[in-house]
């Protein structure tokens, strides 16, 4: 899964209906990362939206237990993990933003990102994954004439960027996460906006260059992205 | 997805080494039904096994939310789901039949039995595909040189039986199990021998005639289905 | 409490009316093995029932924490207990199949099997007992004028049978269980019909033979289980 | 059970090893108030104890669901009773108030209170019927040579006395419990010193003068709570 | 925080509106024990009140971690502390002693103590200082007209009492508490009459002549601390 | 509590020592945001650090109940509140970036950032006053000789930005935060270099240029932040 240059994607593939019950299911494979994100829609609300008409879109993130180099326990028994809770909040924002929630009805569309396979990114990756099956789910809500004009204003994407001792480092995989000194994710639209930025120095804190210097790849790989997907889609 | 016959199996495909960083990682696709069936060795053991030499093998199940026509809330909010529980322990009972735990050394096998898509049989393509990926973690430890000798001392797998309005009926899917008035599941061996037998009158009780019936369509089942996992393995 | 021949049951006592508040309350001694089975009806159902006009029937299965050999600590923490999961649901289907459920108006018939004093064939003593607890409370709901008809079609009971170095055995006790190679469990009605089967080889798997004597034990012992409750009621 | 008296316990009766796998295990019936309390002890020690040599005593109180005119759902789903927590503490300091913890070794032992039947003065029976588990578990344990000499420094019983709207009252039922504007509890020694007090005006506060009665009343209990338990044993 | 003689209170203060949102916001100092006691009403009850016009007064009572000599882990993980249960409701009983529910309408105050700082005596200043809490929200309600008349029907305060070796001693802080051999609760009214009696012997039963010798303490100390209450508020 | 310019701070004071039992206590308020912040030092690590020689530094935030303008339940009911566990994460690492782990020893500091009242902010006031109460629990480590050298290695402190429709505004209280478009954190060294970014565009995505607005802010918001700290500290 090598790949040449660091201003480049790992390989990228999505593979649409994966599976068959959800309203959308997609499976994203972004190098050795894995993520299978299904949209399921159903007619509730929480509470807080109910009686307003308005729509709600969540998500929840979830590491199967074999996923990693090490078994990691399942959340079962009452202790959630506060790392899958943080990743789950920021899909769900990065997706909220794509979608205009006053024209989904009282309605919750749920993304489920269960990583099957980590190699780094996957947080990145569910929500480049979960844009995808956010758009067949209201497609198919579209078709079935239970929505009657479409909610999305506009497509989100994601991608990771670090610092190591070469430099500024595009969708590090897991082996280079762990040696770089930053690590940084930026949540964009199609067309070059911001929709969430996230970075964080592990060491020693960084510099406005650097920063500008990581969200410059950023920008390249989100346009990368979006032409993967888009010609793996024509 | 259609077979011809009430005395066939759905398709079955098992795809080993699905995923990398386990040690026994296998995709079973038995019809609709999809289960990704993880093995993963820990050099540790429950507290009533230590400093016993002894091994043990243990099983999750866990459907993926989006695998099933309703999402299915996650067990994360301290409910853990009974029916999982359930399922869980018969899968872990059957695959410990297939080991000899003394020569395990102390070391936990975890099988992780994850729903990707549901359609009936669930629980026997857990133990069925949970088997291979138990056979490949062995071997792989075995291969590392962490067991000296091969533990495993039968191989067993598990169909589904029902009676419904036309009589006994292999391999429910979930349509045919929803009206079946009786479901049964066997785990057997190889040989032909029995590890669990359980099934439920859900409506009109069965007679030792009606089970009869069924353990004889098993019988044949499980000869297919091993002939399946050999021929696919060959 | 001990028994002359393999195939003869431990003496079985029910007391009825044990405690004064529930609809039925019945205290099973079978051998050494002692539940509180409580019957108590409610004016709801479960989410998936309401506005169907059907009512319910569910169990509970707890260990009071001494009733066994070492001290059984309470499930309190949040941490369900998963083999008393196992048997809650087993009892609960068993039962279940005793009524039919769209007699019952919208309502739910709780069957608490407590354990007092466990002695092995808990789960067995907990359906013969909450069937005999379920029809006390089902008289009483008639005698209040709360039911115009009879919802009970059949009485079930049920027994254990296992299979020991010298063949199969009736109603084990703790100790046989332990020794016991296959431990089966049989839900019956009264007219010789399987509600559920549900056996286990722990060591050897066993053949269609033994199931065969097993099964035939099995008859013998809730034919005579029928009769100890009936002798004992007349 | 009617009693003539103001100043009359209902009748007591105390079972003293009612189940047979428990140190101790004590049935007391206190008028429809059924408590059973078993004392367990076990060769561990809470985490503030490890090292010192000292052991420890601690009780838990539960209500069976159908104990009760209403059915209680049990705590299992991670929802603690407040009120059961309070009563647990109540009855474990009681209890070690009659024990010098030095000398028990390190080693807990743990009283349970299963209320089977409730009535009114719950709280007070396991605490009268615990005493007698705990004697019961610690004469076990001379007898077994665990124990050189005897922990236990004295004897502890709990009635409960309450003013209606015709004075004080001892040993209040259910009913008279609901109407009751104050309720107390004492806990005193055999030889009518307090080890704890805990009262509450729920209604109107009481003065200086009527808890003087009630503690009048509370005194001429426990001499009857101690003579009908050694009456009964002798 | 010196206190010269054994029936003096430690220095008090309450710094009324200590926080801003809540309906009362009450920080009471009682030497070196400090509690923040906020009143929140919201128009809700609990189920069994529904509907019937009444509403209820209910406090939580928590640690903050940073408040004792050891940190004390958060009850986050699904394990409820005991002790703070315990005083929780202790709280909740004294306060609804103080309020005629009936003219409250459906709605509930809730009183929050969150100790900043431990010092011993925390329930108590917990009681006193929720009072005043609760007093502020009400006259909240009544200025903002959603009561249309006052519903409190007394004041209540509460105060500790010990025995250690030189005899009884008023208030005491948290060395003081760990060596008393008795440690009392009184919660009474500003007419001397008693709410709550909480006491136990720790070490050695107490007399009744010890119990009248604290009760005559604890008159004295309510009623310095309704001075000192009233003289800060003047 | 106003102030004059968009890229002014609110008033800001930190009271050290506030209490005094945890090693380092700091009082911040922020406008009307008042965060408590405790360090307490324990000599235990995290597993995945046992034997490492290295030490560990981790923060819990925390809203009283009564902080916010509508009651707030407590986490108590093993339902973690997912926006806490989130800060929690933030806070944590962001004091991690100021210490060298490896010369802290087998030691964990736990700073709780407990919100007593909620303006806005709370985050970004509970790392800078959690950096003081570090500050200060470390500087009595060295004095009581368990540390030897200083382990810190930097200073940090942090502020939010954000966008509303007259521009980008420095340090939003709670009503800003409801309106303003986007929300950024910034967490920034001494020196002007940054720990950790993290923005959202809760409406309308932002542009680069945006984002270069908000970081100028920023920058002089972090230089007025530490004026402020150390003119009060002088």
């Amino acid at each position: 899964m090598a790949k040449k240059n660091r201003d480049e994607l790992r390989p990228v593939s999505l593979t649409r209906s994966f599976t068959k019950h959800a309203h959308g299911s997609v499976l994203i494979k972004q190098g050795d990362t894995w993520v299978l994100c299904t949209a399921c829609a159903e007619d509730k609300v929480p509470p807080f939206l109910k009686g307003t008409g308005r729509g709600w879109v969540t998500a929840e993130y979830s590491l199967l237990p074999g996923a990693t180099a090490t078994r990691k326990p399942r959340e079962r028994a009452g202790k959630p993990d506060s790392r899958s809770t943080e990743i789950s909040r920021l899909v769900g924002r990065a997706l909220r933003a794509a979608v205009d929630l006053s024209m989904l009805g009282e309605r919750t569309i749920t993304i489920d990102c269960d990583v099957l396979q980590a190699d780094g990114g996957t947080r990145c990756a569910s929500i480049t994954g979960g844009m995808a099956a956010l758009e067949d789910a209201i497609a198919k809500l579209l078709a079935e004439g239970k929505l009657s004009a479409n909610p999305l204003r506009r497509r989100v994407a994601a991608v990771s960027v670090g610092i190591d001792g070469s430099g500024p480092l595009l969708d590090l995989d897991y082996e280079a996460d762990s040696t770089a000194g930053t690590d940084m994710n930026f949540v964009m639209t199609d067309r070059g906006e911001y929709v969430e930025i996230q970075g964080t120095a592990e060491g020693t804190p960084f510099t406005a260059a650097q920063f500008d210097a990581m969200r410059g790849l950023a920008a390249k790989g989100i346009r990368d992205l979006f032409a993967a997907i888009d010609g793996r889609r024509g």
